[in-house]
């Protein structure tokens, strides 16, 4: 392959995708999942690739919303596995939750290389490997209808970075409380969470677990409060502005 | 690799990309070539799948361009070939263009894929390929500055369909006139290029050599006129304003 020349000005984002395609060479990736990187670039972009205010926000009340839960877990794909291996543990060891793989083009092989990227990167556990705890959620056509007895199917709160809509839909309808990272605003996943975070996870995955790690002496009262003030659609709805604004930003310059 | 489940909202989407993995499969996609597809799906989804109102007139304005020429080139790369092969052809035969494949990687086994494919397709010639009639265009970092002596160094117009920034920009400076197909109004190559067509390029590149055909009668002052009466930063900034206005629909609709 040929050297990404220094002077392209989109260097440091192909650096990235030279990253999930490294995590594609692996094994980890789907080809799918490549481009559903390219579409999350995208968003990125008209973002302003940064941690803007609403995803700020939104970051502190998924923190709160974790810390609250009883049995908290982290969905993991290809591509956050190839992304942000070590950070994901290091958020499920901040908060007690449990991993579990869960991928929407069913691979047993991809599934093994992602569940030893994790183990590699310090998970003691990941569940979604074991067929005999295998249950099915209902209201998914996907591979993603199967999940952990142990582990999404028991959740209370599920952390699903990088997900596809009819899936956060199920697990809401099943009584979850479902937390995202999601760049596009206007997604059904986005629309559909309790909690979305719109912004890219590798740049604020760490941001979470920072939050989770400062709320951790609050009391639930004020956890409580904090989610509970947060309305989601309003978030949402305040990020698509920041788009907006980014747009007419951006069209001033070019 | 599991169905595509047709309950799936993005099923028509998943569809496409699927013809693009299979490009993959046969060799004529590069794995990076499967992001800059889903970057172009985020774009496409922002102006709302459609082809618009200053889509069309770019189109128009294009195909009068393409007419004027004495010696237009489609400069080819993976993606393109995978997505419509048969419809590049059908716009060279119309117009007289010359077809040359031009890639961003470099890959020789790539490049013989996308010249089979396209000879499969009906094209008499493809240029880009004969090592003794390679020239170096100056300005260009990556593989794409090795062109052919007879086609686009030679040219004075060149379409070049889903294109990078550095390379529109160094036409631009080898005095050529660049049409492109981009579907991010913002980006250098939108930018840069004399007439910027924000469309998909499988959606619209069929209106593009019917233009052509109905204008081919036409005489050049009138070809000319239409030409000069473009201004591609004002089209631009008008399909900016068809973006922000989608955004504030959807947002509406969420």
């Amino acid at each position: 392959m040929s050297l990404i020349p220094k002077s392209h000005p989109r260097a440091k984002s192909l650096m990235i995708r030279e990253k999930l395609v490294a995590g594609f060479e692996k094994g980890l990736v789907a080809k799918e999942g490549l481009l559903a990187q390219g579409r999350g670039e995208a968003f990125d972009y008209l973002i302003g690739e940064k941690t803007g205010k609403s995803a700020k926000l939104a970051i502190k009340v998924a923190a709160a919303q974790i810390l609250l839960a009883d049995s908290p877990v982290i969905s993991v794909n290809g591509n956050i596995a190839a992304l942000c291996p070590k950070e994901i543990v290091k958020l499920a060891k901040q908060t007690g939750s449990k991993i579990e793989v869960n991928l929407f083009y069913e691979n047993e092989e991809r599934k093994k290389a992602i569940v030893k990227i994790l183990k590699n990167n310090g998970a003691s556990e990941v569940l979604g490997t074991n067929p005999t705890l295998r249950v099915i959620l209902s209201g998914i056509d996907s591979a993603r209808r199967f999940v952990d007895k142990n582990g999404i199917f028991l959740a209370d709160v599920v952390v699903v970075p990088l997900e596809d809509g009819d899936r956060t839909l199920a697990l809401r309808k099943a009584g979850k409380t479902v937390i995202t990272f999601d760049l596009n605003p206007l997604s059904r996943t986005a629309q559909t969470s309790n909690i979305t975070i719109v912004d890219n996870v590798t740049r604020s995955i760490d941001l979470l677990t920072e939050n989770c790690k400062k709320l951790s002496n609050k009391n639930k009262k004020t956890l409580k409060k904090i989610v509970e003030d947060f309305d989601n659609k309003k978030n949402l709805s305040n990020m698509i502005n920041e788009i907006k604004n980014n747009l007419t930003r951006r069209s001033r310059i070019a």
